[in-house]
Order: C-alpha cells, then sequence, then structure tokens
C-alpha cells in the first residue's frame, strides 16, 4: 500500500462530467489498495470571475479580502470533488487550506507556506476516508484566509507530499508530460520519462506551462518525486527528480522556446562601479521583470546593456525608463519587441564540450542572427527573430537528436 | 455611539452596483459615528446555482460536503463588500461564521446555533473597523464547516445582536417593511410602524415574505428589537420587539393572506383514540408540510379530518395517502387545490370579543364560503376559495379599517 498526493488543475476539474472523471480515477487509485490525498484547483475561469468581480466593486481590491473571496474557488471544487466521490460510493472529506493545516506567513495573495500540520489528514486516511485539499490557500497563524500566488495549488501537492511523506506525487494537468520541444512546432518532440529538477526549472518555455518554477524548486528542497501526467488518459508523465548518473548520458535534454519577448538596450552606459545596480534597481521599481542581461566588455569608457523582458512590458519601459537613463548618464534606449528566446537544456551538457559551438553553427548554416547570448552550466539561450524561432527551434531539436537518445 | 446590526439579503447584494451601494450605506452608518457589525447572504441567485452544480456531480449530495459549498456564497459576498467598503475609504474586515465565533451543532444543512464567542468582533470594532459577517454559516466545535437553512443570514444577525449586545438589530431586505395587508391586494395597505414579535410570527404570507418564522422566534426569545427595511430607500421599516400597552389597543394588526393552498379531507374516519396521532405520523412520515388540521365533533362513530397544505405536496399525497387511509380504515380521502387561507391577526384581539363574527359576516355579505376556520389567541384563519380571496382581503381590510387605525 502507498501513500499518494494527486493534483488536479483548473482544466482538469473544469466542470461537472470532469469532476465526476477526477472522482473516478481518484476512487480507483485508493481501490488498488492506496491512501490518497487529492489537491484540487478552482474551476478553470472561476478565479478569473472572481477577480472580475473584484474589480466591478472596487478599483483596487485590499489584498486581504482578494485572497477571502479567491479561496472560495477551490472550496467549490473540494465540496463538488468530495460529492461526487460518495455518489461513486467511496468515502471522501474535503479540507479547506486551513482545516488541512496548511500554515502561511501573513503576505496576502502570495503567502508562502510556513508550516504544515497534516494531523487532521492522517486522522481522515487512517479511517478509510480519501481526503480532498484544496490548493492554492492557507491560513496564518491568526486564521487569516490566504492564497499562494501563480502555481500555488502544485506548491500545495508537493508540500503536503513532503508533510505527510506520500511514496509519490501525482500532478495531473491537460499536457502528457514535459517533451524534449513543444510538440506544435515539433513534430517528433518526444515526452521525457525523467528529468532533474535543474533541468525542469531551466525548461523555461515548456516547463513554465506544466508547472510554475517555485513548486519545482520546493520539490527539489524537500526531494519531492513528482509525476507529470495528462488527466484526460492513462498514459505514465515525466518523473520530475534528482539528477542521476543515467541522466548524465544525455547530453540535451530538450529545446524550449520563449515567444513575445521583448528587447531593452541602454546605449553609451558611463563604465563605472554601481551604474547596472542603478538600472536594475529601477527597473525593479517600475515592476519590470527581467529575463537575460548581457552587458559587454566595455571600450572607450561605456558600454551597452541589454536585457530581454516580456514583451508585454514594453508600454512601463517606454514609459518610466527615461529618467533612469538620464540619471546614469547614458546616451539612450532603444527597446522592441517581436524577438524570441532559444534554449537547449540539460545536465548532460556539463560533461560534453562544444554544446554551444554546435547550437550557433547549427542557426547560422539556417542565416539565423543571433542578437543575445547567455548561458548557464546546463542551458545556452540564445536571442533571435521571433519569426524566425520556429525554424530554429526544429533545427536545433533534429541536430541534437543523437544527443537527445531521439534515434534509440 | 450605538453598536448596530444591518443584515443585507441576496437582492440586496445582487449585482456589483448594489454591493457598492450597501457597502455606502454601511459606511455612513458608521461615520454617522456607530460601530456596525454587517451580515451580508449570498448573492441572489449564487446558492441556487451552488446547489444546480452539485446535482450534475452528484445525485444525492452528501450534505458535509453541500455545506463545504454553500459555505462559498456568503464568503463571496463578505469578500466583495469589504473591498467596496475600502474602495470607499472605509475600514472593514470580513469574517466567514467560522471565524466571527459562530459555534453550532453538527447537523448538517440545518445546523443551531449553539453559541457564539464574539471575541474576534468586539477587537475588530475596538480597532475601528467595520465588520463584515458571512450569515448563513457557522462552524462545529470540531471545525466542520455547518450552514443553518433558511432564513439563515436573518438568524445569524439576530443572534449577533443579541451575543453582542447590539443597540439595534437592522434586517435590510426589498420589502419596505411589514404591511397591513399585501399592498398589490390592497391600495391602502399601510406599513406598520411596530408590531410585536408574536404578531409577526403569525403574519404568515406577509412576514414569511420579509423573515422565516425560526428567526423571530429566536429574536422573542433574546428580546433582540429589529428593524425590517427596505436597502433601496432610506425609509423606516417596521420595528419589531416586545408587545406593549399601546399595541394591545389596535385590535388588528394585519390581515394575510396564503395562496396556493390545498384542502385534503379523510372521510369517516373511524372515532377512536390515537387515529389522529397515526394519520399526521404517516403524513410527517412521507415529508408533507400540513397547516390548519380541523376535525368536527364526531357522529355516528366516524369523523371527517381535513387539513390545508401547499398545492405543490398534493402530487405526493395522492401517491402516498391510500396505505395511511386503508390503515386506519377510514371510507377515503379527497384533495383538492385552488383554495386559499385568510387571517387576520392582532393581540389586541384578545380583549376584543366579537372579531370573528365580524370577519365572517364580512364575508357572508359578500356570498364567499367559508370552508374550514381555525383559530388561535391572536389570529382567525378562514378557507376559501383562492380565486375569491383579493376580494375577501379588500373586504375584511377595509371592514377592521378603523380597529386598524387606518383611519387615523
Amino acid at each position: 500500500m502507498s501513500l499518494i498526493v494527486q493534483k488536479y488543475g483548473g482544466t482538469s476539474v473544469g466542470n461537472p462530467d470532469r469532476i465526476r472523471n477526477v472522482a473516478r480515477r481518484i476512487l480507483e487509485t485508493q481501490r488498488s489498495g492506496n491512501d490518497i490525498v487529492a489537491v484540487v484547483s478552482a474551476m478553470s475561469g472561476v478565479t478569473d470571475n472572481l477577480i472580475k468581480l473584484a474589480r466591478q466593486v472596487a478599483t483596487s481590491p485590499v489584498e486581504r479580502e482578494l485572497d477571502m473571496l479567491l479561496a472560495t474557488g477551490e472550496q467549490v471544487t473540494i465540496a463538488l470533488t468530495a460529492m461526487a466521490i460518495h455518489d461513486l460510493g467511496g468515502h471522501a472529506v474535503s479540507l479547506t487550506g486551513a482545516q488541512a493545516g496548511i500554515l502561511t506567513d501573513s503576505v496576502h495573495t502570495r503567502a508562502k507556506i510556513a508550516q504544515l500540520l497534516p494531523k487532521p489528514i492522517h486522522s481522515l486516511l487512517a479511517a478509510g476516508n480519501i481526503v480532498i485539499v484544496a490548493g492554492f490557500q492557507g491560513k496564518t497563524s491568526e486564521g487569516q484566509v490566504t492564497t499562494l500566488g501563480r502555481g500555488g495549488s502544485d506548491l500545495t501537492a508537493i508540500a503536503l507530499a513532503a508533510a505527510i511523506q506520500a511514496d509519490l506525487c501525482q500532478i495531473f494537468t491537460d499536457v502528457d508530460g514535459v517533451y524534449t520541444c513543444d510538440p506544435r512546432i515539433v513534430k517528433n518532440a518526444r515526452k521525457i520519462a525523467e528529468i532533474s529538477y535543474d533541468e525542469m526549472l531551466e525548461m523555461a518555455s515548456l516547463g513554465s506551462k506544466v508547472m510554475q518554477a517555485r513548486s519545482v524548486e520546493f520539490a527539489k528542497k524537500f526531494g519531492v518525486v513528482f509525476e507529470v501526467r495528462s488527466t484526460f488518459n492513462e498514459e505514465r508523465g515525466t518523473l520530475v527528480k534528482e539528477a542521476t548518473d543515467s541522466m548524465e548520458k544525455v547530453v540535451i535534454r530538450g529545446v524550449s522556446v520563449d515567444r513575445n519577448q521583448a528587447k531593452v538596450t541602454i546605449t553609451q552606459v558611463p563604465d563605472k562601479p554601481g551604474t547596472a545596480s542603478r538600472i536594475f534597481n529601477q527597473i525593479a521599481a517600475i515592476n519590470v521583470n527581467v529575463d537575460t542581461i548581457v552587458q559587454n566588455v566595455s571600450e572607450a569608457g561605456t558600454t551597452d546593456i541589454s536585457f530581454t523582458t516580456h514583451a508585454d512590458e514594453l508600454p512601463k519601459i517606454e514609459k518610466y525608463l527615461d529618467p533612469v537613463v538620464q540619471e546614469i548618464e547614458a546616451k539612450g534606449f532603444t527597446a522592441k519587441g517581436g524577438i524570441a528566446k532559444l534554449s537547449v537544456v540539460g545536465i548532460g551538457m556539463r560533461s560534453h564540450s562544444g554544446v554551444a559551438a554546435k547550437m550557433f553553427e547549427i542557426l547560422a548554416l539556417a542565416g539565423i542572427n543571433i542578437q543575445m547570448i547567455s548561458t548557464s552550466e546546463i542551458k545556452i539561450s540564445v536571442i533571435i527573430d521571433e519569426n524566425r524561432v520556429d525554424e530554429g527551434a526544429k533545427l536545433v531539436h533534429a541536430g541534437f537528436g543523437p544527443q537527445m537518445n531521439l534515434d534509440q
């Protein structure tokens, strides 16, 4: 007998039929001889509707009350899921985040889990119940309702799996698992059977569609092995775990594409200590999320500093960057959208040289111009024109095919 | 400075604009120098939608989970109301029933309030906050979410007013107050300024539109004076309180009409002890709510027993009453709809004779046939054809006009 945590996302519980399907899956897992705790999200669309309602009563809804409001979304799903399980002849008890003992700090709308007191869960499991826990929510030590922010339900599942020492944590979602590349771009992209936490974190575009980085980081920190798989079929998904020796043998785990990027270049920045920190402090102050930053070796006392960000941030940058540029006495800045980031990811590349060279060569042969480069120990990213990124992804995926074991 | 409890029903908070209106009213009450606790219901339609969802996932939703589900309705409203108050520059904190210290028994979907621990409310008020409490819900001593059943939000308001010793309890709803008769029937019906708890309880059709009997009974038990008034205008409503001497001077407080009644007569019931109890035990067992029961003096060893019920109950009666009739060896039964109950109510009639005689005379002069009569100390009811009840109500209202102080 195993103790299993399952998590079902908003699409998986998106309507009454789907909730019944999830109830059936949960019940089958129990009837196969397992203890089961299921974490569920709000039905898809519900959270957006609640936020819309909030905006209709208040221009800037106060965060404590936004949490009180949004927490109802998951509360509806836990109740419906538990009812559906009863209707199928099982025994289930729903718990809000607060009832499940999920204690958080008091930072409303983006609270961090501080402690889990899973005694009520253990008692209910011992009495033969399936336990259905509301994802995304918790309470402060003073009993205030909090929510965990984006991807919060995954975090609830991973944290619960750690706290109750589950044998397995399954993240059910609307995709089959993590692929070597987006199958809509690369037709022969293949589902990855096992991936390390670090690779999952670096597979930005592929990974983030499935799961937010903070949940992966939490799983890594507490050593929670989890499987990402589809609610809508019975296939095995992708197992995310600590790196193993066999993983290292695969040079490239996958090819990742981030669209809708924008590149901002601040030109002729005086080359003196503290300038970069002043720039990026100011950018943080206007709440722009920066991705890649590149600064070339400076010549003649000035340098160009470039960074990429999401294209949605462009209006804010165009509105607020000028004072910063003047303050640091740079010449000016250019900002343009229409670019994308293409990355290859793999812990195997640590022990294999020439990965970067090969990637650049593939792109050069196709005449795709590389505008920026950034690398980490397990990832190489290039910024290219967005309208060539699909072609680039296909070529790179094909070029690294043998090293991705695609030909096995 | 007064401590005021206000309750706003589902129609009063039925959309974002109305919630903002309620927020404004609450804030004005505070700014006039009062401490205020507001109890709110689910937005109109929300509870019905949740029940519909429940029926879509389970044929017979388990009650614990139904409570978990339904409680979200009020939780949405408290959050939105508190947000709207903040948006208008006030300070409000929302509390679920559980957070407000409303402890109930563990009878899910129709829990009774067992105890109120209003310490959190007092602390929040002392800090200058408006407190917004979810109506209709509480928790058991084990922390399970419960709901109080129909009219539960009124009950929450009355119980809170009692527990925090409020100076005033205002029930805001979509009617102006309690009228001497339904103004749609009797054009010159007048709003009643003050009414006793007992009269309110007996004003079945008028009263129940405004408030369930259990809330009035609760208010009576704990001596909570409350005002029923409209959310949509600034007029004073009807004050409901213990009977006073001045109330006794008014013979008739109002005329009440219950439509859609049905009359069931069981014929030639053997006249022996225990028969009536067997009949009504069986009727209770098939979940039919009985209103008036009349049994005439028996002759020749048998008697006819008649009772009225809501017309909606007729199919159940036609389906299940036969075995009962056979068991008690009665001849048979007749059941027919299309009747209505017309009542005059007033604590003053205790000390005035001739009220019944006058009512019967008024109806007789108009040729309206009385099919059944039942009386209590402060109410006289007659069952007549439904298609003549409006006419009867007008005539009786006019006839008792002087004794209702309508001519003052």
